[in-house]
């Protein structure tokens, strides 16, 4: 592989920016990475452990120069690290992010985006329950999709060097559009994470079992719950402050079916409650079919070890 | 490890079974295994694979002088076995099963066992999406627990037998009346299991978002969610419909929670949101230093092998 970008940039320094830190040094896809975080102490932690070429103290430093600067803070903070790097960014380089959402944050950070550079959002479907700069693995896109969302004006070869990239990076590319982008995320991380943060909440919260014995009999079901309960906070608030409206109207599609499931147990109603299970068998054989996970009998934990 | 019992009697041979029989194996708990499934086509299958020492053609046939059977078949078939095996089960037998509910399985066994044989149901903690007599494997209850629901006039050393033999498994052995096992399992398993299904049948109801995209971007969150609804469709209908009091008090609660967040969503509560989610982060915490499952950062999925 060789050189996609000279410099890249890397803004905010957790999972995601460290993953691609790792991925593009694998694949020799960057000449210099720079990287800064708000926090000193990442700053810190990504200079003891190499993270990137040169960690900076603000933003703009790290974006000065950049051929591809990459906006990797969580949602809310898109806008502020848009406006702290304009002025020092070149012309015919490119910005791009890794947020959940793509309509707010195409909203928040276009205006700030100066004539000459390109805007390319765009979202690499990957993630642990992890974060901060230690939580990176060079394999996290492997395999896994990045949706790209151009721009109505975007240049179409700066389009095609951010795919080449993320190619690079072990990652399938497809391009959506930003509303449609959202809608699916709503369906497919969004409102499952909102449920699984509800269910581990609701087992917390009940006295009559203890915190002890959920955790310790929490082998089947809701130990993936727990897992993508897990994730970082702050990621989240802002995913659900900003894709509001899909996420509403998701939740309220859910609620609809959860009421006739609960209706169907109410009445003792088994044949109901096969016919929709045996449905959504079928479902989980065409993502193994798709390749997006392991078909292994123990769930692929038995092995388990650090990609 | 020495035997424990001189015949086991597997009755039912899918997911649970065939793993019980491999795992007895590898630690020579028992001196002979018979199996019994309804299916011929389970019996052929477990015969080819050499499953058991023996395949009979009647559960009866099955449970002929065994000193342990194990009632190994969905909560609603549960009844009709004990009354099938009941004429020949010998003296200090001890019939068991691997029910997901406890209080309905008692209720409809208790009645069909004879008078001098120990009847102690009993749920291991443990299992995957995958059913029938190939899916089992030795190692599926390394480490899971296995709750043991001993009855008022159980005999102690038949209970400790029992223990011995789930120990020898691989597993670790909690007691727990049946109430408490099947309030606690609705938590921890039914429940959750019950949402799983609901959020993947949306995600396939929705007109906007077709399957192929709800499969290919389904890597983060719903790809948990789909492996949990892909788990057999018999046994999980006979689960809700036998632990419906349960199950329903806990689906009251998480409807309550999920609509608090849903609130916060819509007036843009992201105080609320942080909270909620830095909370159920450190649940998950709790989890991982009880050893019930990996900490690695890729899922524990990158190196993944059949165990």
């Amino acid at each position: 592989m060789s050189v996609i970008y000279k410099r890249v940039s890397l803004i905010g320094l957790g999972l995601i920016a460290g993953s691609m830190a790792l991925a593009m040094r694998r694949a020799g896809l960057a000449g210099e990475i720079t990287g800064y975080a708000r926090s000193a102490e990442t700053r810190d932690t990504a200079r003891e452990i190499g993270l990137c070429d040169r960690i900076c103290d603000s933003a703009a430093e790290a974006a000065k120069d950049a051929d591809l600067v990459v906006l990797c803070v969580p949602v809310g903070a898109m806008e502020a690290v848009a406006r702290d790097i304009a002025p020092v960014l070149k012309p015919g380089a490119t910005v791009s992010d890794v947020g959940s959402v793509k309509r707010t944050v195409i909203e928040a950070v276009s205006p700030h985006i100066p004539d000459g550079v390109h805007f390319i959002p765009a979202h690499p479907l990957a993630g642990t329950e992890h974060s901060g700069p230690r939580s990176g693995f060079a394999e996290l896109f492997d395999n896994r999709f990045c949706i790209l969302v151009p721009q109505p004006d975007s240049d179409r070869a700066a389009v095609d060097s951010l795919a080449a990239l993320w190619r690079g990076m072990g990652a399938n590319v497809d391009e959506m559009d930003a509303d449609h982008h959202d809608l699916v995320l709503a369906v497919t991380s969004h409102t499952p994470h909102l449920i699984a943060y509800t269910m581990v909440g609701v087992a917390d919260d009940l006295r009559r079992v203890t915190d002890s014995e959920v955790i310790k009999y929490s082998a089947a079901g809701f130990r993936d719950f727990t897992r993508i309960a897990a994730s970082d906070p702050t990621m989240w608030r802002d995913v659900f402050l900003n894709n509001k409206d899909a996420t509403l109207e998701i939740l309220g599609r859910f609620t609809e079916e959860l009421f006739a499931l609960q209706r169907a147990i109410r009445q003792g109603d088994g044949d109901h409650l096969f016919d929709y299970f045996t449905h959504t068998r079928a479902i989980r054989r065409g993502i193994i079919d798709a390749g997006q996970d392991t078909d292994a009998p123990d769930f692929g934990r038995a092995k388990a070890q650090k990609g």
